[in-house]
C-alpha cells in the first residue's frame, strides 16, 4: 500500500516556482538527476499554458494534468497545504508527501493546522508522509523525490529520520563508509505515517537487509513494539533515540514538538523487541555496515587474529568490555597452524602470527581457521608495520573468504592505521568484509550481531499468567476514590487493592476507637504496628501518626496519642481521619520493591529490586513493560545486581520465596492492565521469608480521567 | 641528557646489510629520506674500504669512524649486541637505541641477555632505548631513525609507544587526523629508559604541546607518578593503557613480558596525577588534537551552537553523559540575537539558528556569542543541509574565531556528514579548530580539557598526617609472625597490630581457661562475642569456634564448646590453639570496610567503602594510593555512592563519626607506607556510631620476605 510513494509510475510537484530557484525546484532538479523512469508534472497556481521549468510543462493545478498521478509532493506554504489535499482527493491521488513544515513544531496555530490536515486527509482515503520532510529516496527505483544535498549509491540499508538535518548527515556520510543506501524516508512531524509504518513496509522490501532509524520520540509505543518484533525477525533494526537525557527531551521536545516520554521506557521497549539502539551516527553506521555484509554469527565464539601483540591485547579488552567470548581453536587447527607458521607466533587466542606476517602467512592463517568447526566468528587485526603489505594481505583475506563463505563465518577486519591502509579498505569493502578501524568498534559490532542472532532464534512467546481476582470490587473501589477525589492512596486502601489481586499483604485491621483497637490487638496477641489512616496525610511517620513494636497493653494510649497528633496536624479537619490501622510487627525479611508506572507512550513499566528504606540510594531495579510473562519475570530478578542474589540466598543464607516475588510481579502485570488509568503503583516493602511474605506498604497514584 | 637520542650530530647504524634490504637498510633509508641533517656511519663487520651502502662508507666497526659519534642505533642479532654496547664505551657514544628483538619478550634466556645488556650499559654510563624497538623519530630535527612506514608531518603532539605495531599504527594515522607530530618513541622492552624519562623529557620540550602514550605496562609506578604529576602542570599527557581486562592482561604480559599489575592501580594513577586515560587510538588522537589546536577552557560553561535541532538534542545528550554544563547566554546577547537572528531561532542552549542558516547567519551569531563572558567554550554543530554552504561556514567560523582569538575560548566543531563536509574539514584544520564528526566525541573531548583545566589549576598537596604509632613495637609482631610462618594474621593478633596504630578496635581480651573467660564476662558485665584463636583456623565460624550474644553466666560452657570443636578440626594439632577470645557483643552500627593491598607497580592501594557481609554483593568502594592526605580521604570518601550516604545520615538518620572513618583510612596509611612489606590488611568491619566506633575483625596478610 505504500509503494507508490516508492515506485510511483508519475509525480505530481505543486509549489514548483516558475522564476527562482526555490526548494521544491531543487526537489524537481534531484528527481531529474537521479534518473528517475516515470512522468514528472510541476504545478504552480500562476502558471500559464506556455510555462515550463526543466523543459517540463507546468500546471496550474492538479486537476489539469491529463494523466494519472502516483504520488503528490507538497511544498506550497502551510496556509494552502489543505486545499491542495483537496485537489488530491479529486485527482484520485493517494499517495500524499507534505514537504511543507510550520505545522506543529511551531506551536499551537500550526498543531491545529496539522490535526486538520490529518482529518482531511482520513476523510479522503489519502496517506500522508509529513509534514515538515526532507522527503523521500528509493535508490533502486533512481527516486530522489527530496531537497537532500546528496545522493548515497544504492545498497541494503535503508534509512527512516525524524530530523531533516540528521538525515542529510547521513545521506552524506553513506559513500565515506563504503555503504549503499535502499530507501531513505524522512518521517518528519509524523502526523499521519510514521516509523511504526515504515518498518513493517521495509520488513518485506527486498532491497533492504538493515533498517537504520534516527527517531526523537515513539508516540505509537504498543504498536511499535509489537511491529518491531515482528521486523526483528526478519531484519536487523538499529536505532539511534536522541533526547535520552532530561535536557535532551527538553530540547527534542521545541523540535518536532513531540512529547517523547521517559528513556527508560524506550529503553526496555528496545531492549524487549531486540532493536539495537546506538549511541551516534558513526555508531549506526558501523553497526549496519557489519549486517549489510555479513550474515550475524551462528554462535559466540571469536577468534582473534593478529600480526600485533597490541592490537591483540586492545581486542581482547575490547570482547572482555562487551562480555564476547574468545574461541578455543580446535586441536587439529592448532596442530596446522604450528606446522605451518615461525615458531615464535602465539598459537592461541588472540592468535598472533608476528609483526612480519606476509600476505602469505596470512593466506596459510585463514585457511585454518575459516573452516574450524570451534570458531564462529573471526576479527582480523592487521597494523601496518615495515613488511605489511596491506592492499595484498586485503586480496588475500577476500580470496580465502570467498573460498569458504558457503561456511556462513562471520568475517570481521580491523586495518588499523590510516593512509597506508586505505588502499586495503577498498579492497575489503568490494567483497563485502567490513572493516574497522580500532577493535573497540569491531567488537562493538560483533557484540550487536551476537546478540542479534540469539534474538531471532526467539525468545519463547508464552501467554502471561492469568490469575482469578477481584476486578470489579477493586475498580469499584478505586472509582470511589476518585470521585473523592483522592487520587494519591496509600494506606489500609492501597493493600486492600494489592489483596484484591492476590497479592500477599500484611494483615491489616482499621480500628475507629482505643476499645476496638485493643480487641483486635488481643486477637493478634504480637507486638503491633499503628498507623493513623487519612487520606489527607501522606508522609505519616512526620507528623507522630506511625507507632512500631506496640504491645497490646500500651495500645489504647498510642492509639490516642496517635490521634491527637493527626488532629494538630489536620487543624480541626478531623473528618479526614478515617481510624487507626493495626498490623502485626512482622520479623525481618528481605525487603523487596514491586511497582508500575505509566509511560506516555508505552504504557506502564513494571519495576522489581531492592526495596525498603534505601532504595534510591541501592538503585538496584530492572523494568520491563507490561504484559510480564513468566520468563519476563525471570529476567527481571536475574538482572538485578543486589536483590536477585539476595533471594537465591546469599553464601550460607537460606534462598527466599523466589516464588511469592514472581506471582506479585505477574499479578502486579495483570492488575495495571486490567485498570490501566492507574498512574502508578508501589508496594514497598514486600517481606519476603524463606517461605511466604507480605507487603507492608503500599501507595497507589490513579489518573484524574480514565 | 636525553638530547642526543633526539638531535644528535651524527649517527652510527650497526648492522647495515651489503647486500639486502634488510632492517637496518629501511632505517638508513629514512633517515636519508627524512632529510636528517647531519652524519651518517652505516657499519657492518664484514665491510671493506670499498663498501658503499647508498652512496655511504661502510665501515667494518664502530672504532674505525673517524668522527665524534653521538647516537649509536643497534641492529644486529641478539647475541651481538652485547659486544656492540662494549664498542659504543670504546668509542664514548653515550646514547643508544637498541632496535633489535630477541630479548625479554621471548622466555627466560632472553630476560638474562636483557639484564646483561643493561647491567653491561649501566657500567659504562651508556643509556639505552630499548630492547625491541621501532626507533625514534623527531620531526622537528629531521630524524627518522625508525623502520617505521610512515614519516607524519611535524606537529605539537608527542608520542611513545611500547609496542612497535600501535606506534606504526598511530603514525600512520595523524596525517588523516589532521595534526603534526613533535616526536615519536618506541620504547620496547624499556629495559633502561622509559616512559618516566621519556615524559618528562617532554616535558621541557618546546617542540611539544601534548604527550600520547601507548602504554601494556608501568613498571616504576612511584616514579611515574611523580613525574606525571609535575608533567601534567604543563601539558596533558593521554595515555592508553591497554590491559585493562584479566584476559588482555594475560596477552600482554606474554607480548613483552611485562608484569602489569592491576588495573584498577593504573586508573587511580591516571585519576590522582590528571593523566587523560582512553581506550582507543582514534580516541587519543580526538583528545590530543583538542589540546593541540585550542587553550582548554577556562570554566565549564559551554555553549552549543547548531544548524539542526536534531544535532541540538544528541549534544545535549552527550553533555549529560558527561557532565558538561550547559552555559546560560548574557542577556545582552540574548538581545542581540533577538534582533538578529529569524524569529524561528530557538535563542536558548542548545542555540538553534535553523536549518536555513547561511554563512552571514553564523557569522552573526558567532560575533555575539564568543565575547559573552558567561561561556567558556563553544561547540559549533552544522549539518549539511539543502542551503548549508559548508566550506563557506567554515570560513566565516575561522574569520569570526581570528577577531576574538585574544578571549581564549575553546573553539570545536562538529561539521555533521561525509563528503560535503569534507572540504570544511580543511578549512577548520588550517585555522586549528579541531573539528568532530559527532556531538559525543566533541564533547568528550570537551569533558577532558575541562577536567585537565581544573587538575592544572592544582590540588593543594598537603602533607599527609602524622599519628603517634607504636610503629616498633608492630614490626616486632609481624616479624615475629613471619618467623614462625604465619603469613595470614586475624583474629586479636590483627586487632591488636590496628590498635598499635590507633585505629579504634574492638575489647579484646585472649583468654586461656574456663575461669578467666568467666571473670573477663564478668568484669564486661554484657553480652559477648567469643571466637576462637588460633592461626591454624582461617574460617572460624564453619567448625563452630565462634560464639555470639553469649551471657557472661553461659560463658564457661561456651569456652569448652569452642575449645573441643576446634581441637576436633585440628586434630591434636592443640598447640596451635591459642585460647578463646572474648568481647562485648556491640550495638548495630554503619558497617565500613577499610583496607590496603600492594600493587606489584604502584605500591599500597588503599580502599574505602560498605563493609560487613555483604560486601562483595554492593562492591560500593573507593580506591587511592598511599600515601594518603586528608582531601585524598574526602574524596573517596564522597566517591562512594551508598557508604557516604549512610555516613552522611541518610534522610531523617543521624549523621555519623566520619572523622572517625578518616583518621582511621589516614592511620591505614601510615601503616602500609612504615611496613611496606603488609601485602594486605583489611578491617571489616569497622563499626561507626554517630560518636566513636570500633574495628571488630580484621586480617593481615604479609610478603614472605620483608
Amino acid at each position: 500500500m505504500l509503494n507508490k510513494f516508492f515506485n510511483p509510475d508519475s509525480i505530481a510537484i505543486v509549489g514548483v516556482s516558475l522564476e527562482k530557484e526555490k526548494l521544491a525546484n531543487q526537489i524537481l532538479k534531484n528527481i531529474l538527476e537521479a534518473g528517475y523512469r516515470g512522468k514528472v508534472f510541476p504545478v504552480n497556481n500562476k502558471a500559464t499554458p506556455a510555462s515550463k521549468v526543466r523543459s517540463l510543462k507546468v500546471y496550474p493545478n492538479l486537476k489539469e494534468i491529463p494523466e494519472k498521478v502516483d504520488l503528490c509532493l507538497v511544498v506550497v506554504p502551510p496556509g494552502a497545504v489543505l486545499s491542495v489535499i483537496d485537489d488530491c482527493a479529486d485527482k484520485k491521488i493517494n499517495s500524499v508527501v507534505v514537504i511543507t513544515a510550520g505545522f506543529k513544531e511551531t506551536g499551537p496555530e500550526g498543531a491545529r493546522l496539522e490535526k486538520e490536515l490529518v482529518k482531511r486527509a482520513r476523510e479522503k482515503g489519502i496517506r500522508i508522509l509529513g509534514p515538515n520532510v526532507l522527503g523521500i529516496i528509493d535508490t533502486h527505483h533512481h527516486l530522489n523525490a527530496s531537497f537532500a544535498p546528496t545522493y548515497p549509491p544504492a545498497g541494503n540499508i535503508a534509512f527512516i529520520s525524524q530530523s531533516g538535518a540528521l538525515g542529510c548527515t547521513a545521506l552524506d556520510q553513506f559513500p565515506l563508509e563504503g555503504v549503499g543506501l535502499s530507501k531513505f524516508i524522512s518521517i518528519g512531524n509524523k502526523a499521519d505515517l510514521d516509523e511504526v509504518d515504515f518498518i513493517l513496509f521495509l520488513k518485506d522490501d527486498p532491497q533492504t537487509r538493515v533498517i537504520m532509524c534516527y527517531l526523537e520520540s515513539i508516540e505509537r509505543g504498543k504498536e511499535f513494539m509489537k511491529a518491531a518484533k515482528e521486523v526483528v525477525k526478519e531484519k536487523p533494526v538499529v536505532v539511534i533515540k536522541s533526547g535520552r537525557s532530561q535536557a535532551g527531551r527538553k530540547a527534542a521536545s521545541s523540535h518536532t514538538g513531540a512529547l517523547s516520554g521517559a528513556d527508560e521506557a524506550y529503553e526496555v521497549a528496545f531492549k524487549e523487541t531486540g532493536v539495537i539502539r546506538v549511541k551516534t551516527v558513526a555508531e549506526a553506521f558501523s553497526v549496519a555496515r557489519g549486517f549489510a555484509f555479513q550474515p550475524p554469527p551462528r554462535g559466540e565464539r571469536v577468534l582473534l587474529v593478529t600480526n600485533a601483540g597490541g592490537a591483540g591485547i586492545m581486542a581482547t579488552d575490547a570482547c572482555e568490555d562487551y562480555s564476547v567470548k574468545l574461541a578455543t581453536l580446535s586441536e587439529e587447527t592448532v596442530q596446522n597452524l604450528k606446522k605451518n607458521l615461525p615458531a615464535a607466533s602465539s598459537i592461541s587466542n588472540p592468535l598472533d602470527i608476528l609483526g612480519d606476517a606476509d600476505p602469505e602467512r596470512f593466506k596459510i592463517t585463514l585457511k585454518e581457521v575459516l573452516p574450524d568447526p570451534a570458531i564462529d566468528a573471526i576479527l582480523l587485526l592487521v597494523t601496518p608495520q615495515a613488511t605489511t603489505k596491506p592492499k595484498e594481505t586485503a586480496h588475500v583475506v577476500c580470496e580465502v573468504y570467498e573460498l569458504f563463505k558457503q561456511r556462513e563465518k562471520t568475517v570481521l577486519t580491523c586495518f588499523m592505521g590510516g593512509e597506508i591502509m586505505q588502499s586495503a579498505t577498498t579492497v575489503l569493502q568490494k567483497a563485502k568484509i567490513p572493516n574497522y578501524n580500532d577493535p573497540d568498534t569491531a567488537v562493538k559490532v560483533l557484540r550487536s550481531m551476537i546478540d542479534y542472532s540469539k534474538i531471532r532464534v526467539g525468545r519463547k512467546e508464552e501467554e502471561g499468567k492469568v490469575f482469578k481476582v477481584e476486578k470489579s470490587k477493586i475498580e469499584v473501589i478505586l472509582k470511589e476514590e476518585k470521585e473523592k477525589g483522592y487520587l494519591q492512596i496509600g494506606g489500609a486502601k492501597a493493600l486492600e487493592i494489592m489483596k484484591g489481586y492476590r497479592i500477599p499483604v500484611v494483615e491489616n485491621y482499621l480500628t475507629r476507637s482505643p476499645e476496638e483497637a485493643r480487641q483486635i490487638a488481643e486477637k493478634i496477641g504480637k507486638p503491633l504496628v499503628m498507623k493513623i489512616e487519612s487520606p489527607a496525610i501522606v508522609h505519616k511517620s512526620d507528623i507522630g501518626g506511625v507507632k512500631v513494636g506496640i504491645k497490646p497493653d500500651k495500645v489504647e494510649q498510642a492509639f490516642n496519642e496517635i490521634m491527637e497528633n493527626a488532629k494538630k496536624f489536620l487543624k480541626g479537619r478531623s473528618d479526614e481521619i478515617k481510624g487507626v490501622s493495626i498490623q502485626p510487627f512482622l520479623k525481618e525479611g528481605r525487603e523487596i520493591l514491586i511497582g508500575a508506572i505509566k509511560d506516555v507512550n508505552f504504557g506502564h513499566l513494571i519495576r522489581f529490586g531492592l526495596g525498603g528504606k534505601y532504595v534510591e540510594l541501592f538503585r538496584d531495579f530492572s523494568t520491563r513493560l507490561v504484559p510480564l510473562t513468566s520468563s519476563r519475570v525471570l529476567e527481571m530478578i536475574e538482572e538485578t545486581k543486589i536483590a536477585s542474589k539476595l533471594l537465591q540466598g546469599f553464601r550460607d543464607e537460606p534462598a527466599y520465596d523466589v516464588e511469592l516475588v514472581k506471582e506479585s510481579l505477574l499479578k502486579l502485570s495483570q492488575l495495571v492492565e486490567d485498570i490501566p488509568w492507574i498512574e502508578e503503583i508501589e508496594a514497598n516493602p514486600l517481606l519476603v521469608y524463606t517461605k511466604g511474605g507480605a507487603v507492608i506498604d503500599a501507595r497507589i497514584r490513579i489518573a484524574k480521567e480514565e
